[in-house]
């Protein structure tokens, strides 16, 4: 890493406003078209060079890629979106998502030189042209791929930038939110020709198609590769285009250097929308525009820096003179849209306020025979609950993968008053998971369900949902050895060692980056499900496949960070979540006869409070057993963690999956299987508390 | 779950050859094509209906869907593929690669229709329609998702079942296996309607079409929704046709319930791959074809039994009355193929013994001088080593990710004679992952690389990969905070989180389902590249950005699972691993000053030898310090648990990243505005060390 010597140059070409010209009308004539032009020419350089000065004093960033979306960029943001650069984030106003950070600093430039609102050092201002000094540093306001939330954010940045292929599920999120809150903004979305091969951006723009989500507008901004390259078969913008099509987009190439095809490819979305067509633009663009030195392979994704620098800026002064006419050169600022009202909506805690508790809910949808039974599918506990918020709460929105499989959206969406707010994104996981998080950051409290074997699927999205804070609850049915009946392919065993990994990481005030929650019967299901939902962060909640006997009553409450004490004891602390706990529970006669005492928790929530657990190891003599349906023994991982920092001396004996069997036609038969069976439980304990002297009480 | 009363029916179809037909000529006449037409019809409802008795007893399947590829798993099998039932992984064989495992049950009623070898209670010998009774069953040769590895397998299935969508990548590695090996052995893959919305499909049909992969053949086993149903223009067979062809495939839409049709899309592959066109089959099919009962909603995903399951099979009967003649009805058996010669090839161990160590290899690729200055990228060693690999075993092949940004493949891929085993995936990272696992499968020693981000998106591959013992190195480049000079979105900090997961997993021989390797100067990268490479399994290799100097000489040897002691001490054990380990030793001075004696390991292997750590720690007072780049302390959690297995008291705490910097121009911002630096680690040392009375020695 080198340290350019350039500073902002004074000499950067400036466009003080004079002659302010008014958006076009479908008269325009063409000398008006002609002056949006050379004022588009004349900022979209002016931001290119920013974007160059920029770049070269932080050393990092991608300027010749962020050149390349200068016109497209200059034409949305003053000529053709229809928003308020005071207030980007009105409900009204159109969105520009950003797929591919390598187009942050043009981006950047482009929110100084209108003052978009940024939080700096606790408080929203203007972005600067001073600011842009920052770009790239450590926790600054600017970082090289932008997000959305912790110390700085600036306000057209709504979605982080995530994964490679991600941004257009971003946009899908909001013109949903969009679609439900009543109002027809559309959301831009800029994709770079680096995304092109990501599988989940195909994800999204087959339930564009599918839905004919025409607020959504994806803009490739792509470079013209050589008909020698066989990609340009494939990705090239013709075969985009025939691609797109073939999906139902009404799909163009156009020049993406010039503004007015940029401008009448905008004009045409209404029309086509009407046709309930949506819209997909392909600029054909080149990367470092108006600078040839930096044209070409050698420059791509480098930075240039001194003489380098200061020829290109020369050029792009020469392009300038070229392009733009003596007059009208000066840019209007973007008209202010109009203000949504939004309407005065009760908050998400006054509502749960509101809420019945399991046995009243189970009452109200005539279930109570059922609840009487004193057995339940836990995901149907949770499917009840999720009604019960729908109704409650007009912000909650449920999403499913294979909706048909898992469930959790059956009574929701049977309701129609809620119908409008459930989503089936059929097996696309990846997408879901960005669009559940971008949903939440329109406001909404989002669920998105899908089998805890697809959430692998989606591990990216999850973790950047959690670095988001998004509100948002990842529930994975299905999980845990329930699922070997499917098959192997069909069970998730690793799930909670990743997402203990994405709950430990913290957010800039501390608080743990996520829940992960596992209710064993259908009350911890069903008071789980709320916890989570007012929980304003993510949550990853398993539910386990089958039916499960009650273990609790309307009086436990549960909490995240807590767990649950089933038995009392004095030898043996045995740790156990999820499904698992049952298969403890039905070991409880064989410790009895083997002479065990044991206590018996289920830890229903990580992070937990790690004292309450050591106090209770201590009183069991130190000895704890963990037994959990996951491999690798995470759970077991996450209590040796909180034993070894505290110093004293305990052992730990762990059971989990340690080989998953290829196949189970029942429950029972997997557990056995897996070795983690009632009667296993039982001998691993009589041989822990045999090699140990009893704890003398 | 319920048990079925129902036993595998002695009435059941069957047909002893009487009469042979040959397979189809050119000039096949009708009355020829009408026997042949009759024979696959009888041979499809033998099989359904066989399917239908194997799942009722197992309760376990997907029947109706099975049904719906019986015509197709038929024609292939007995009329169209060019293959040998007795040896199907013979490299001259046609392979059937399955997607997903909801058309199992009837493949493997054809495996045992054909006595296709089938490993079982450790050997090999023809499947029996008795075995079907084990459908299912825990562990048997049987799984509902088939499997490739463990203790059964049939040798039809080469490739396991894995997520949804990855098949057709599969297929790919199959393809590319047998282009290096200089065959003409065609990869069909069977593709549900299930899997249509997956993003990695998508990956794989484009990587398919760009490279012109004709020996690859994509079978779409679709139902036909209703027209006024949405998804029918996006996932309908015509809408999937015209997604195909602009993709550039010659895609075409069949009866798949029609012999003759899927015999001839068949006979139409070669003529297009004349002319570099991949071909496509998408088949109309109908779930619980030739039983009227079964088909619709209600019946799609359940289990017939008893009267029901009656029914059905005398509904197949009449079926079979109605399509096949009186004579004819008899199908030959597949002619089996010529073997194929494999060349005799050296084993990798044979020629590792040849291959040079790393001041050897500096010297071959001319960059002594850079040797001798102390400092390389290990990136660069890495690159180094895989192309003395590959000149040493010519099974080595090497995958990559948007090669342009790694680098790992750059020596392999300039070395002309090397080129044909380099490929570049784009950013197709989970299609890329089941690729090579794919390659794995045919004999190949694969690596695969990508930045540590790219391979988060790529968990459930390397999961599935790992499951499968496939011979692969996945080498995350970019690993670490160093990658945080791009942005946030670009870094990956829980990958040894979940990796480890994966790594504490056993195969069915108790060996750790994969090793997590972290090399910290280049020394360890070539070494551990090597050691890699020399692993019958899946290595996850994260390499950091940047230059990196020497610790190490050409004395060090590296093995899996073992770490390395950098500095004896007699206070505190530092345990560290990758790019960290420079930061630790950076803190020696700082640590020396506080009078600090520090034990300092490279823990640069998980698993690692869990007792020799415990004993250095109890040299070190007990007193345990891990210092990682990653989050929620991965490793710190790997070291706990070997403490706390040992029931001895420790004291570990642990640095980690808590809260990943959204941004950082420089390695060095990084490190510090995660609290890694040298600064950092000594504070927290002298914090550790204040807390508690230093050891007297």
């Amino acid at each position: 890493m080198h340290h350019s010597t350039s500073q902002f140059s004074s000499q950067s070409v400036s466009s003080q406003p004079s002659i302010s010209l008014t958006a076009p009308s479908a008269n325009a004539n063409s000398a008006v078209a002609a002056s949006l032009d050379s004022a588009a020419h004349a900022k979209a350089i002016q931001l290119a060079s920013t974007t160059l000065e920029t770049c070269a004093t932080a050393c990092v960033g991608n300027p010749t890629a962020a050149m390349s979306a200068a016109h497209i960029v200059t034409t949305l943001l003053w000529q053709s979106m229809r928003w308020d650069p005071s207030s980007p984030r009105d409900a009204a106003c159109d969105r520009l998502v950003l797929s591919d950070a390598a187009f942050s600093s043009i981006l950047y430039a482009a929110c100084a030189d209108l003052g978009v609102p940024a939080f700096i050092d606790g408080a929203w201002r203007p972005l600067t042209t001073a600011d842009l000094a920052k770009f790239g540093a450590a926790d600054g306001p600017l970082p090289v791929t932008p997000t959305a939330h912790t110390a700085g954010t600036i306000a057209l940045f709504e979605h982080p930038v995530t994964a490679h292929g991600a941004g257009v599920s971003h946009a899908v999120g909001s013109a949903l939110a969009a679609r439900l809150d009543g109002v027809d903004r559309r959301a831009f979305v800029l994709v770079s020709d680096a995304e092109l091969r990501e599988g989940q951006l195909w994800e999204a723009l087959a339930h564009i198609a599918e839905e004919r989500l025409t607020l959504v507008v994806p803009i490739f901004v792509v470079g013209t590769p050589a008909t020698t390259d066989r990609s340009a078969n494939i990705d090239g913008p013709d075969a985009l285009v025939r691609r797109l099509a073939a999906l139902g987009f009404h799909a163009s190439a156009i020049d993406g250097h010039a503004p007015a095809q940029i401008r009448t490819a905008v004009d045409e979305i209404a029309a086509k929308a009407k046709e309930s067509r949506p819209t997909a633009i392909v600029a054909r663009t080149t990367k470092g525009w108006g600078a040839k030195s930096l044209q070409g392979g050698a420059w791509s994704g480098r930075i240039p820096t001194g003489d380098k620098l200061k020829a290109a800026l020369e050029e792009l002064r020469s392009t300038r003179v070229g392009l733009t006419r003596s007059f009208g050169a000066d840019i209007a600022r973007p008209t202010a849209r109009a203000k949504h009202a939004a309407a005065a909506t009760p908050s998400l805690a006054d509502n749960l306020a509101a809420v019945p508790d399991f046995a009243r809910a189970m009452r109200d949808a005539d279930m109570f025979a059922v609840y009487q039974s004193g057995r339940l599918a836990s995901r149907r506990a949770h499917a009840l609950a999720l009604r019960t918020l729908g109704r409650a709460h007009p912000g909650t929105v449920v999403l499913e993968a294979d909706a048909r499989a898992g469930g959790a959206s059956e009574l929701f969406a049977q309701d129609r008053t809620l119908l409008s707010r459930a989503f089936d994104l059929k097996s696309a996981e990846s997408h879901m998971v960005s669009v559940a998080s971008a949903l939440a950051a329109h406001g909404k409290v989002a669920f998105a369900a899908a089998s805890a074997r697809g959430f692998v699927r989606a591990h990216e999205g999850i973790e950047s949902a959690a670095r988001a804070g998004a509100h948002t609850t990842f529930v994975a049915t299905n999980a845990g050895l329930g699922a070997l009946t499917a098959g192997a392919s069909e069970a998730a065993v690793g799930d909670v060692a990743w997402f203990r990994g994405i709950a430990a990481q913290r957010d800039s005030a501390g608080n743990p980056s996520g829940y992960l929650l596992q209710p064993s019967d259908a009350f911890a299901a069903y008071a789980l499900t709320l916890a989570a939902a007012e929980h304003d962060g993510v949550c990853f909640m398993r539910i386990p496949s089958g039916e499960q006997e009650f273990l609790y009553n309307a009086e436990t409450v549960f909490n995240l960070g807590r767990f649950e004490i089933l038995f009392d004891g004095t030898d043996l602390l045995i740790v156990t979540a999820g499904a698992m706990v049952h298969e403890v529970n039905r070991a409880l006669d064989g410790l009895d006869e083997a002479g065990i005492s044991a206590t018996i928790i289920d830890l229903y929530s990580i992070p937990f409070d790690e004292e309450a657990l050591l106090d209770l190891a201590n009183e069991n003599g130190g000895r704890i057993l963990v037994v959990e349906d996951n491999s690798g023994g995470a759970l077991a991982a996450a209590v040796s963690e909180a034993c070894t920092a505290s110093g004293d001396a305990f052992t730990i004996e762990s059971m989990c999956v340690q080989v998953l069997p290829t196949s189970a036609r029942t429950y029972d038969e997997a557990l056995k299987a897996a070795g983690l069976s009632a009667a296993d439980i039982v001998a691993r304990a009589r041989r822990m508390m045999g090699s140990r002297p009893r704890a003398q009480q």
